[in-house]
């Protein structure tokens, strides 16, 4: 068991099964030193959890509940790259971390939504866990997810 | 004529002349082993096919027709990326494509939309052609552009 | 002082004070040959110029005033780069820079935002500020920003 499984074990986190590709296209690839992730949809057990836009008010996902989903895309994201990868312990550091959120037009809480992966990231990894990061509110996601985050990381 | 050239020649394809840039930038750029090319819009001939945003319902483009402009957008992607190099015979792979849908609020379609784009590399590439990918619904795209795509290569 | 220093002080322009990331990552990273910013906002000694959506018309950012924010946020995007160069005379080239900008959807003129980041670039940098490049209508940006530029340089 590699130090990575040990620390998500001490987190109470299994890395989950990797989620199907919604489309023609590789969970995560490798070139070089980096492993680029897919975009990762929050699925759990194969479903989306919630759908919809995150904002304040009736019928939108809370932030903090997209903010926990953010932290389901990191672990999705994870277990992707681990598919190129022969351990999450050849991470040297994650490089950037892009999380798409769909926004209701009047919310602009993104960051503290997109933090639920970089919180998570700097929880696993420590040091090597902080990263980039760009956090964007756009009009809608595949699924109608409610986030979508993307990884990349350098690796040994 | 290279062996890509060859296999776009069997799939009855030509490569476009450059899109001349929508803005004060390149079409692609080489860096180290990676070659990243600008958006991409679905000209043709210079000019946008059709325009609005993808989704299913009167005056919105509908996603089969979203779907083959993501094609269009990355044999002008891959139009691009022959100018910074001898040939695309030294693409070594595909590392990612990122698509972007002018999204309809209520369309959730959008890997769909950006298949047009991943199949039209792998049937390009083969193996090679396959990728990490984004897909992500926006609310505008330049020049009201239904899609936009841009490519992540590693080359030789 | 360096060259580019220089060259920022001939346009008249000065490097801010690094603006404190809105989530928990890092202003940039740099990883092998590549410098990573985060997703830059347009702060001007900590505080946002203005907020909204970009577009024509009322209660709208104007697109010249949206431009003029695109050129702020590269500011404070070689300033976060600066943080991990020992000058902004390592920067080799710039490779990419995407550029989010939160639109009316009746807006299309997002190249014409970016350009402002664009050619602020290629002032200073000259040649080597040339660059590929993504520009993107979103629906919303975090602490409602009209813009948001995030770069990827090449570095020695």
């Amino acid at each position: 068991m590699g130090a990575v499984d040990e620390r998500l074990a001490e987190l109470g986190l299994v890395l989950p099964p990797v989620a199907a590709p919604a489309g023609s296209y590789l969970p995560a690839l490798r070139s070089g030193s980096l492993v680029f992730t897919a975009g990762q949809l929050p699925f759990v057990d194969g479903r989306l959890p919630s759908t919809g836009k995150v904002g304040e008010g009736h019928g939108l996902v809370a932030p903090a509940d997209a903010q926990a989903l953010a932290a389901t895309c990191v672990l999705n994201g994870l277990a992707a790259a681990a598919t190129v990868l022969d351990s999450l312990d050849d991470v040297v550091r994650v490089v950037k971390v892009t999380g798409f959120v769909a926004s209701d037009p009047g919310f602009s809480g993104q960051p503290g939504v997109v933090n639920g992966a970089s919180e998570l990231l700097a929880e696993i990894f420590g040091e090597a866990g902080r990263h980039a990061r760009s956090a964007v509110g756009v009009a809608v996601l595949p699924l109608d997810s409610p986030v979508e985050v993307e990884l990349v990381l350098e690796v040994r």
